[in-house]
């Protein structure tokens, strides 16, 4: 019987997930049942929200299983497909999991990869859970007008640089709050914003202060924390706060305190909206289509970082919280481009 | 020369307003000007609102100035009107002040009382101010759907109450937060609430679950603090929280602080976001045409509590934030039903 190698989740963190709650094993590889396809997995994403699937507290999902292969998404290609909507040869993404072979019900696999978009990382970031995450957070939560000035925090990282992009194309003005020297010049270099906080260095509430003399419209806020409270005091009247993401928050056990947000929404009229990419898997095609034209047009761009080998992946989530990556970062698990 | 009285600010308070805060002044009456109308005001209205206003913290409205008549609602009969859409006999309901006389600009006149709606001071209340926050802030910010669940704080209060009431009208499960056995049984019996909680004697987390089975869809918040961070991590998957005020918040300075919101948002898709009544005063009309018309049909009940002379107005803010008042509060001014 044949054999392949799955990254397993074998103890529950509290915090950030780090390479000592995973294991690697060889596991034996099933054929696929009734309905489902197999899938020789060739890339694995590493995401923030991949903390909240492991974590027991109440979240929009499951917990992932202890001693099963952590969920995760993925790209490959079809090997057997007992589904008709797919065939070998496929290159499709869904929630594959940390594995080189995924055997799964054909309702985890979200869309096929067109060769025609480019490489088939792209399905993993900028035309993937990162672009329609910026795409649809965006436009139909943070709904900006053209003249708004849109603030994102980790402004440079895979949904933030694809928010201040998108927002520019827009008609706003951008102004991103990111980690470091380097990656506010990536901000204003790379992805074309406006303004560039380094939240490390500045004092941010008087930065904001100065590239946002109008106040805030929209926040694209990825991080809560005390960024997010340097910029609730500066929201504009009718402000629209998009919560998509809590990564400056290391744990939820003790719940996280901070300055009450009511009298700013109440005063500012503003509201504050969770956001969750799931939600939108109806209209994942639509947000596709118009990012990947962005792209060939030359008016979005992207930044990749990838590890090589499945063996990197227990560590990544980690290195992603820690800010090291630059760019997406993606596992190379097998061939496949 | 004639005269009148007035209760002026004269030290700005950092907390709740207190009777020390003010001073009653024997003042000239001035002739009204080109524009202007003359009111002699019947009553005034006591409105948690009021504490913002005085305030230094930067708020919606300019603060009140001292040594200047205190800001408030007022219902009064015109006097004299240098404007075409008034005539003396008007019965006028606006930013009167809290003044036996009051000679402003016709813009400070929010709407006429029809005599056919019942006694003029529900232009204070039900048809007022607290009836119209209930109803625009609960059908358009809430957006209840027949068969959700509304939790409200300040459940008996002037909004709280209508808000209830509206809910159970639209057809929703209404369940109430206030404070004491009396408030409790009031929210029961007097404003139809399918269960009401009494926050200092029970366990509101405890007490929502058992009342909220489904979770909360849609909660009107009138108090931040410890009864909010009770309610939202119980919201339902696409909640809507209403704030429309922060009755829990004794003082601005320094900021209070409380378990972050952003997850909850996060995890339920839930929006948070804040209401002012003045934002809709071009549909105050609508407000009070529905209103009137659910309180001639019965279906809609208040509870009003009147103070006596100007001289009780000073005391009278610090009082509704004691929450010794039983039903909406109104300083009597002068002659008029």
């Amino acid at each position: 019987m044949s054999t392949h190698r799955e990254v397993h989740l074998i103890v529950r963190p509290d915090g950030i997930p780090q390479a000592g709650h995973f294991a690697l094993r060889e596991v034996p590889t099933l054929a696929p049942g009734a309905g489902e396809i197999q899938v020789r997995v060739s890339h694995v994403s590493v995401d923030p929200a991949m903390r909240g699937w492991v974590s027991a507290v109440a979240n929009y999902a499951e917990p992932v299983a202890l001693d099963g292969p952590m969920r995760s998404i993925g790209v490959g290609d079809v090997t057997h497909s007992n589904d008709p909507r797919y065939a070998p040869g496929d290159v499709v993404c869904g929630l594959l999991g940390w594995r080189e072979v995924a055997t799964v019900g054909a309702d985890a696999i979200w869309f096929r990869h067109d060769p025609a978009h480019g490489p088939r990382t792209r399905a993993l970031g900028v035309l993937g859970i990162n672009g329609i995450t910026a795409y649809w957070g965006l436009t139909d939560v943070g709904r900006p007008l053209a003249g708004d000035t849109v603030v994102v925090s980790t402004a440079a990282g895979a949904v933030g640089s694809a928010v201040g992009q998108i927002a520019r194309i827009l008609g706003c003005r951008a102004v991103g709050i990111a980690g470091g020297p380097e990656k506010a010049a990536l901000c204003r270099d790379a992805f074309g914003y406006d303004a560039a906080i380094d939240y490390k260095s500045e004092d941010v509430a008087a930065a904001l202060a100065a590239h946002c003399p109008a106040g805030v419209n929209v926040y694209f806020d990825n991080t809560s924390g005390p960024v997010s409270d340097a910029v609730l005091p500066q929201l504009a009247t009718g402000a629209r706060v998009v919560i998509c993401g809590t990564a400056a928050v290391a744990s939820w056990d003790p719940w996280p305190r901070g300055p009450r947000p009511e009298r700013h929404l109440l005063v500012k009229r503003a509201a504050m909206q969770g956001f969750l990419l799931f939600d939108y898997r109806d209209r994942f095609a639509e947000a596709r289509d118009r990012l990947a034209a962005w792209l060939a047009e030359g008016r979005l761009t992207y930044r990749e970082h990838l590890l090589d080998g499945l063996d990197a992946a227990p560590g990544a989530i980690a290195m992603l919280y820690r800010g090291e990556n630059a760019g997406k970062l993606i596992v190379r698990v097998g061939p496949g481009d």
